[in-house]
């Protein structure tokens, strides 16, 4: 067994700053930590701050559990692509790196394997979904006192921390809006009920209706999976309905599946704005380039993956890791295709 | 000190068990596994795996070093957000997990020291730039024998590993394109040379007027930074250029600042596609729904992460690793802003 005065000796330090690099401990010059983990390492020596660090569990790493889908480029996702910015910007502030966590679209998601094989001290877990193998692992996380935060999902009875939007009262004001417009058949394309935040925003969707005296109709709502694939997917049905006179207008439960509705219509002659009133949700990049511009709503997820971050990483003396803020606001961007 | 057989007890298993879930060897049921772990870390046991794992520098991570830009969405841009997607998709295919570790914009690049803290096993560098640091910290890398792969980034002396596009050729295609279609006065909007590829469009573009019989005038080349708000601000002289005749085309080093200059060029009452021929660099997702559709060259970023991950991360025995496949090829993509 290697010795800690081999390490000293072969570093040309003393044994206590042997430890206080291992440890971590003290103001150190880059150099002399350079020469003593080089030493530790040449010798193959394990040292007691490996130890101590098993034992406290602390890998300077921030998980970051996310959905796997081969061949799809989840991070050109505008909702994927700004929470992870949020998240890098605190975990950067906090001096923790960011693990990325693919999870099998299959099979076990064990997340508390990550913490117990140390490769992370804390974790956001990305589209949580409301399905069994997913509430197996989170509560096992909740059981052992692991530290963990969802974003934009919430499963209301466990009382697990999670940083959330009101995504219920932004669906009512997107569609408070088309009917303040004159809509009255407004279709509705929303993402599945697997996410907290398909559901809140059917019962804004329905609250709206039902504050205008209008009744909600089941036929007016089409399933989509917040891609742009089924955007497009949606818009024969879509035709079929605002020809017939059932659909004035459409609320879409994201930009993505709004953009593509609006390309899909297009080869039916239909134009979004002009022949049908549009409205998207995320305030994505995308929804100021298309055209004509899309209304949307706009969902603060950059700030959402950085209070995410920020409640697992702040030191309490902060007082941030205990803040919880409620549910973020969103805000309706009145654009092009619902005037 | 703890030992196996206090950790075999306390599972219920035999100390041949605990050897294998701890050295990972051989089929172990879930549960098993499970069970031993906890018991090690209650006990805390600092198992002979450990040992080994610290010896042989075994994360199971891969890191990405990448810049960071406070305010900045970084993996809200296309080019991010694909090569991270790419490495994604080959990390989880050979069973690594993706370690994100933010550059300090100032001070020094130790990227060594994540190696030595065996925080990763071996890493991808993202917007490496030619400058002392950067070079230092990748020489450090090399003399150590860490394998490290750049993307999108060639420093040709030294033999670094790395996986870059032909962006020579694609420049020459895209002046090329314009000249033929009877542009004769084409300014460039490039971005800064710390960065290869930014060079190779340079020489691209020249070339293309050279073999055309056309002038390089330096007066004609603008600098931005690759965002879309430096496009904007090249606009004011883009325009002066355009009214004064200097200027018939504009071919900038990406998409972002394509679409910004469209923007900018807007409001000084100058429609790209219409008044000025434009032809952006990349393909990203804005370049189809911007308004008129942006001519542009499509870079296989996606793949160009996945084969440096590969690079790092394959076993030989699959000849990925050790493949140097050249420079991936680009290609124009003629739409609306250049006919």
């Amino acid at each position: 067994m290697v010795s800690r005065k081999e390490v000293a000796s072969l570093a040309g330090v003393s044994e206590a700053t042997v430890s206080r690099v291992l440890n971590k401990v003290g103001p150190i010059r880059e150099e002399t930590r350079l020469r003593v983990e080089e030493a530790a390492q040449q010798l193959g020596y394990v040292p007691s701050a490996l130890a101590q660090q098993f034992a406290r569990s602390r890998s300077g790493n921030l998980g970051v559990i996310l959905p796997f889908v081969p061949k799809v480029h989840l991070f050109s996702t505008y909702y994927f692509a700004e929470i992870l910015s949020g998240i890098g910007e605190a975990a950067k502030q906090y001096g923790y790196d960011v693990l990325l966590i693919f999870r099998e679209p299959s099979g076990s998601r064990d997340y508390a394997r990550l913490f117990l094989a140390q490769k992370i001290d804390a974790c956001i877990v990305l589209g949580a979904q409301n399905v069994p193998e997913e509430k197996t692992a989170l509560a096992e996380l909740q059981k052992k006192g692991y530290p963990f935060c969802l974003v934009n999902q919430r499963f209301a009875e466990e009382g697990y921390l999670s940083v959330d939007a009101d995504h219920h009262a932004g669906s009512y004001e997107a569609v408070k809006h088309l009917i303040d417009g004159g809509s009255r058949r407004i279709a509705f394309l929303n993402g599945p009920d697997v996410f907290s935040s398909s559901m809140d925003r059917m019962s804004g969707y329905k609250q709206a209706l039902a504050n205008a005296g209008l009744a909600y109709d089941p036929a007016l709502t089409l399933l989509g999976n917040y891609s742009r694939k089924s955007g497009v997917e949606a818009a024969e049905a879509v035709a079929a309905l605002i020809r017939s006179g059932q659909v004035d207008a459409v609320f879409a439960a994201n930009d993505r599946m709004a953009i593509g509705l609006m390309d899909g219509l297009r080869v039916h002659g239909i134009k979004a704005g002009v022949d049908v009133k549009l409205v998207g949700y995320d305030d994505s990049e995308g929804s100021v380039i298309v055209s004509p511009k899309l209304t949307t709503v706009a969902v603060p997820f950059y700030e959402m993956g950085r209070r995410a971050a920020r409640r697992l990483l702040a030191p309490e003396k902060d007082g941030l890791a205990q803040a919880d803020e409620g549910l973020l606001p969103v805000h309706l961007i009145k654009r092009e295709t619902s005037s």
